[in-house]
């Protein structure tokens, strides 16, 4: 452990929210204010403490939800909403600089849910994990081997119930989620088709991570229904829905008998002041599909399992990873915009020093 | 077996399809066309037959989906569209007047998937049950006892996992599956709301059917979410969709989480030219929502089980019914017209005889 003057104070900048969000989130709806700390717990604390220096901050499209007031109880969001003023809470990947908890020691490298700051003294430990693999990037634990890979993994196995020989389509593709839901559906014996957004995506989703195939709802944008129609003609066993909307219509469309449509996320509605309806959910009577939301937290009971599974596969290179890398706290916020824009490509993630 | 001249001819009223509807069903759009029939077997016919005089015909809303021209394949319907010029098919209570089948003899009560006739002569014998309680009435067969009963059964316990000390909500709870997805509820041990059309039938659920309670959605029409909030003011466990539209928006806002949406119809829906869409789906994921189709198709494997355990119910008085009986095969098409505009109170059914 190395020794830190009790007087040293360094530079501590956040990320915070300036306002409650309606309709589309912008920059300066968020700022980067910049504070100080003692990167060390301080001596007089009675209860076991971590300081960490956080390292990458995880952008996850979830946080936008986060970011509108909610009524007490008209609506029940996922997650608490943001605190105006303080930083931004996350998943993020870190370094222990100073420890008083018995289970960690200085030096050690960590990830959960902490605060997009530089430094975060952790108090609760309920969300807090040691990595268990350094040898692979640690960047990888803000995604693939963080809670967007238990997303896609506890999605397509648990809520989905994936198997060999089924059709799997995943929209939002080449995203976090998105490019584990396809790897993993391979790796299973299914037939895997991503939309994403862009011709390089496209071409990423087929070359890099082995889809069967791959469409740019962009230009399919008039006849979703068709595109999907014509990539998967026997129908969808499996919908991975990361977006929600018309491609969520087009899908109900394509749903083979006893579908199942996972709702991981609707990221084209979240920016919206009134979401747009969904007008094929009539079809899941006599198509028997069954829709249901997933909440990664209430699958973390499987996260050892996952990640001893995951990190064989990358060791491997069964599963390969693309990541959108930014760097440095203050363009965080852009970042965050990007992400509803489809503007990153792979896992989005703010590097905060090279380590 | 009573003894029938060959050369005996009947009359034989049929209800047909006289042109696929779009939008809003008219009586004129069907048609009471009389011709006539030897009511017996064939003595010709070289495979097993069995001539039905039909004495119930059951009205059900899925026979609206039936009327529609169906694109061949860009959606599945639940059911084959209608034959034009040929008698509407649907569930029906009949008394075997003639049999070449080993398995049944004149004077034998039976019901299944029939025609709207006065006789059938039917060949095909894989929805030919009989009557295994003929000293409850027979029109039960159309409702209670048959599809509809099972519908709700199987979608109470098979789809929606219903446990007592549940809250359950039911959509259009007076009519066929309402009544009777409410009183199997109540008998599980569920705390059980229903909506429904006017304060008459309000008052029949909460004093005939026991339901915990009830509300008029017509006079809730502005604030439906509000409506559930109040009445179910700890949220939905299971809801028992027949309606969808609005309906299933403001249950998606007041579900519990873990809840289950059996979606047993969308009967606000049928008669639009294009589907209101459903704006509340996103609430499937922090609500960790199942949302699910019920064919009743799929749960035939339950009938014998359901039908003696209804059978029971019905002889002890925990379940009772209200049907709503139209007298003679001339008022059917009107008849199915006022179901969708909910006119019936209960079971809806043409008898087509006294017996």
């Amino acid at each position: 452990m190395a020794t830190i003057k009790e007087e040293t104070v360094v530079r501590n900048k956040k990320v915070v929210l300036r306002r409650y969000v309606t309709g589309q989130l912008k920059v300066d709806d968020m700022e980067v204010v910049t504070t100080t700390v003692q990167p060390r717990v301080p001596p007089a604390m009675s209860t076991p403490a971590v300081m960490v220096k956080n390292l990458y901050l995880s952008c996850d499209p979830w946080m936008r939800g986060r970011m509108t007031k909610h009524d007490e109880d008209a609506e029940e969001p996922a997650l608490a909403d943001f605190v105006l003023g303080e930083a931004l809470v996350n998943y993020t990947v870190g370094k222990v600089i100073d420890s008083t908890h018995p289970e960690f020691v200085a030096g050690d490298f960590v990830w959960g849910v902490n605060a997009w700051e530089e430094y975060t003294l952790v108090t609760q430990f309920g969300a807090l994990l040691k990595i268990n693999h350094p040898d692979l990037p640690l960047s990888y634990y803000t995604g693939v081997l963080g809670m967007t890979g238990l997303t896609g993994y506890a999605g397509l196995f648990e809520v989905g119930k994936a198997k060999g020989g089924e059709t799997v389509f995943v929209s939002a593709a080449s995203g976090a989620v998105g490019q584990v839901v396809g790897q993993l559906a391979k790796i299973a014996g299914c037939y895997v088709v991503g939309s994403t957004g862009s011709d390089e995506k496209v071409a990423l989703l087929k070359t890099k991570f082995g889809f069967d195939n791959a469409f740019n709802y962009v230009k399919e944008g008039n006849d979703l229904a068709g595109a999907l129609r014509r990539y998967l003609p026997d129908g969808i066993d499996i919908y991975y829905d990361n977006v929600g909307g018309e491609m969520l219509d087009a899908a109900l469309l394509n749903m083979r008998r006893g579908g199942r449509v996972v709702v991981c996320g609707m990221i084209s509605q979240y920016n919206l002041e009134e979401p747009k309806g969904v007008r094929n959910l009539q079809f899941v009577i006599p198509k028997r599909i069954r829709l249901e939301g997933l909440a990664v937290v209430d699958h973390f009971g499987l996260y050892a399992k996952f990640e001893e599974e995951m990190a064989g596969y990358l060791k491997e290179g069964k599963v390969v990873v693309v990541e959108d890398v930014v760097d440095g706290i203050d363009k965080a916020p852009e970042a965050l915009i990007g992400m509803f824009s489809g503007r990153n490509v792979g896992k989005l993630l703010v590097a905060l020093t090279e380590e």
